[in-house]
């Protein structure tokens, strides 16, 4: 099965659904989360890894101490599927212990 | 430094601190965790672990699917020690995902 | 699809795959793992973790400082099964960083 | 206690110990390990991630499916220090899993 990118109507309907994520250049999602401690950071690194696996669409991550950012897209379709903000609705909803800050 | 096992009066005092957690035989402190999936359960394990190897003071952890559980005791006390307790705090202060179970 | 229990010769032909597993009462398949740290230890387990997410066939593993063991058995199907020898042999060829340690 | 940045020749030094490191721009080093599956990358991210939280000196890790990417600098130094030089010795000596790409 091959998944279709998404026209800009697609993108800007979905993402609605994603509460802090933002379109960036090149067609990509981009979020950051903070937590209290690194190791709070790199279970939920573990967590998302699991179910990202699990869906075999992986996410780039980038942790620096307590902040997490992952970066989606599909890159057999060039750019955002319905796939990246089904991965996006699940990182969401696994993102409990997060805390908020500011500047994001 | 050595740090000393506790007297039945200790443990009572400290175990009014650490709600869910019970003192079994030979002198240990078991809690177990529920969560809604695998893979929160594992990313709760290893923000403990990364807790707990800072501590030097390594939990036995058991899991089963969405179950984590934790006995802790300090093997060079033959007993539970202030150190069982801080980690035992430590670990009820990470679990903000985990779930409620009647059974437990 | 219902996956079959495995009668005794099935169980002695499987078993044949995967050094240093002992089946033990119950129907169950075991394993224990030393590394030199907990830190390698504790990634061990995410990485069978995420592996045995992706089978939707869970192990019971135990972790005690360096230590980990894994207990396997198929539930549905009340002992060994298929399923559970795959499981072993994924752990099998994941376990490059354990060392050996005579008493086991 | 405060770290000192090292000099050219400090770094020219300890670069010779550490097989495969680049210093990058900006006084950083960089270096990227290779897996067979996502699943040993992110018990990699872990194992390093124990260690770190440990010396309370993090690495910048940037995970890319089987790819795992580490910058290593001390913000308080401004620059390279014996630290940085420490932790890429013990995510080193730790990468057992990892396998080679002609790439990098």
């Amino acid at each position: 099965m091959s998944i279709e990118k998404l026209d800009e109507a697609g993108v800007l309907a979905e993402i609605q659904s994603v509460a802090g994520w933002k379109v960036i250049y090149g067609g990509k999602l981009l979020r950051l989360f903070h937590f209290r401690s690194f190791a709070e950071a790199l279970g939920f690194m573990v967590t998302v890894g699991v179910e990202a696996d699990k869906m075999n669409h992986h996410p780039e991550m980038r942790n620096v101490y307590t902040m997490v950012e992952f970066i989606l897209t599909t890159h057999d379709a060039g750019g955002l599927t319905a796939l990246d903000f089904e991965l996006a609705r699940k990182i969401q909803s696994l993102a409990g212990n997060a805390i908020e800050k500011k500047e994001d």
